[in-house]
């Protein structure tokens, strides 16, 4: 950058919200990234990162040391510092743990202590908690006495004195009812606590099923540990929503769209060699039939319709299947009506396609049997793109596999290998 | 549905959360919702309706009659009560608002002024507001008379006498600043108010960006229109994610996955019927060569290696620029950097690929000049890929055509016509 547009930057980005100021490091190639980063005020640092997605945050964290992260953690809430920290090598962790205050210190290692993808890590500790025995009025004059809440607080959480989960009390409720009333009189139990170790897509369903704002969360026992908010949820429903898109791209959901060129052909050309292992398969489908191929030139002119037809209607499926799983809408009670479904509409759409493909492959070619042969093969593997698009990934989820990672590439094995295989095969007993 | 089961069918609904209702609807065959959907308390009806998908949503609703409608309406807020007469046809949703009272309806009315997928169309009107030159005393004593506040309040909006908006002022600040001081001194400037006619994608930018819970909406003059609450900016937040996922396939984001079989033909017989013109011509591409693929038939076992494997490799840049032009990372500044980055991470896979490629087509046909050629193909197919698979979105989103949607097919007609007739070319020129 030249010097002029240097300080006009400068000044842009002191200007901006922390969030926007992620944003458009985000959008900056990792070498102009590198430029800004000592710009902005070390002060917002710490709420800059936590604006900002894994792969670039952790490329801009390994120049700081610890007193910058200090610094830069210093404002946060405790779920955010514990997403930054989660990023850093053990060693660089421990150092900076050891430098905070003894109480947050406590606070943070309780988050820790969980998985990064449970509800348990996604929680914030500080939390608000009154007893049911007292008034509404007392409520009041303690929150006057807290001075300030933590951001986002529309509830405080009631206990018992073991610390024990009881219910929730939300602050339209404090303001809107009398005085006089207890805690106990007014507050919720609608809001079912989650525990500590659900996943964070099942927090995610949850927050969305049942249109929450935040939630208590509590350990095995019922103990209130902290809580959530939906602003961190959302973070959850889009990386769930973008992980089957990305992974059927054999991409990661945190991949960068400015990484660097190193990182991202090493990453996609793994993709690219599973996938050749496939495209080599169907290559050797149709070299068992060449001497076919040979004499009857046609089928190779046409034998990716068949292919590409195939892939197109499984992929179909596939997805619609891949997405109704990730809603948790797929049981046991509807896989076979849906597989029933789908075999239907593979069968109307590929007698629909067989005649079109039919009709024209005759007008190009005059050959009445390749006209129908092809015909033919189209329907079988619409049908088999149909079956494999529902089963493949009811099969991988069961063994534990990711649908969305793996079930395009066995899917397009699947119809590759069967379309060829119908449209050369039926050629070869049939035709030549 | 045997009797015993619908028994015990009709005591689960009666037990269950409207959400989870909801949620069993939509995991049910067609025929099974009909069957389920009378059983269900006409009260709950409207609720269990606001959290159905469109699609499901309006095979529902089209049994119901006016008084139905009304009924299941009643306790709705007033964005959801919208979402469904939206769904409705015309002289139906006429009906019910004229069986409305006067008020409800005039509020409904300001909503179905503005379009479905604006910050307008997706806003509550029950807010409630408050003047700047009142103490938080009177504040808590206001809020007391009214008894009760709408779902989610988290926060009051300060107007002036004409109404329009001047602050934010959070319950979590009413509760714990001194109750002497004004309402000037508590509110809060840092939530923007959204223009009413805002897009609801926009709408979604903005709440994630700034990790807001909820936001006032105002008119051009700045009148206080009403407040979005993030809940519904959640399912806004997941279509967008999601829309990019299911267009890639040619499917919509509201598509049942329960649909009858009849609707899902339909829909996807377009998809495969776009699909199938550029399979025939990349059909065309390979006939333009049939007689070079007649003296040489191991062209036509190992054509489809090239056409994947830059369909692969296009798929997975498309992915990625359509997703950072979702989350709005794209613009003039970057995107030539991206198109540099890509054309290089396609080089450098193009050549690694194209050198085990050639390899082992030489192991298998014993042919250096085939291995050459095809480890060239391979190379010509990754950098077109890279290209179209940065250009073709941009050029689309300039054009206001949905990338998501074309852009895949758009993609692998490319990469199929480029690698056949790069692969068949070249032999026609070199080998035969």
């Amino acid at each position: 950058l030249q010097s002029g547009r240097f300080i006009r930057m400068r000044r842009l980005l002191s200007s901006l919200h922390p969030a926007e100021t992620a944003h458009l490091l985000e959008s900056l190639p990792p070498a102009e990234r590198k430029v800004c980063w000592p710009i902005i005020n070390p002060e917002l640092r710490g709420e800059v990162l936590s604006y900002i997605g894994e792969d670039v945050r952790t490329s801009l964290m390994v120049d700081m040391d610890t007193a910058d992260l200090l610094n830069a953690t210093e404002d946060l809430d405790t779920d955010d510092v514990v997403d930054l920290l989660q990023d850093l090598p053990d060693h660089v962790m421990q150092e900076v743990l050891r430098a905070m205050d003894s109480q947050r210190r406590r606070r943070i290692e309780v988050i820790l202590g969980y998985e990064e993808d449970t509800a348990g890590g996604l929680m914030n500790t500080d939390v608000v908690t009154v007893r049911s025995d007292i008034t509404l009025e007392v409520v009041l004059r303690y929150l006057r006495m807290l001075g300030e809440l933590p951001e986002n607080t529309d509830s405080l959480y009631v206990v018992d004195h073991n610390d024990k989960y009881l219910g929730t009390l939300q602050l339209s409720q404090v303001v809107s009812r009398s005085r006089s009333m207890t805690v106990r009189e007014v507050m919720s139990h609608q809001i079912e606590p989650i525990p500590a170790n659900m996943s964070d897509e099942d927090v995610a369903h949850r927050f969305e099923k049942h249109d929450l704002i935040s939630a208590p969360v509590v350990d095995k026992d019922n103990h209130l540990l902290g809580r959530i908010t939906i602003d961190d949820v959302v973070d959850v429903i889009r990386d769930v929503a973008e992980h089957s898109m990305l992974s059927m791209a054999g991409l990661g959901e945190d991949e960068d769209t400015f990484a660097p060129v190193k990182r991202s052909v090493h990453r996609r050309s793994v993709w690219l060699g599973i996938n050749l292992l496939t495209a080599f398969l169907a290559s050797w489908v149709i070299g068992l039939f060449d001497t076919t191929i040979e004499k009857v030139v046609a089928l190779a002119v046409l034998m990716p319709i068949v292919a590409s037809m195939g892939g197109i209607a499984g992929s179909q499926t596939l997805t619609l299947v891949i997405r109704s799983m990730a809603l948790g809408q797929l049981n046991d009670n509807n896989k076979r009506w849906l597989l029933r479904k789908e075999i239907a509409v593979g069968a109307v759409n590929g007698i629909i396609w067989a005649i079109a493909i039919a009709f024209v492959t005759y007008l190009w070619f005059q050959e009445v049997g390749i006209a129908v042969l092809i015909g033919i093969a189209i329907i079988i593997n619409l049908l088999a793109a149909s079956l494999a698009g529902v089963t493949i990934p009811l099969a991988l989820k069961k063994v534990g596999i990711d649908p969305a990672l793996s079930g395009s590439v066995l899917l397009t094995t699947i119809t590759d290998v069967i379309g060829f295989m119908a449209f050369l095969g039926f050629a070869t007993l049939f035709i030549v």
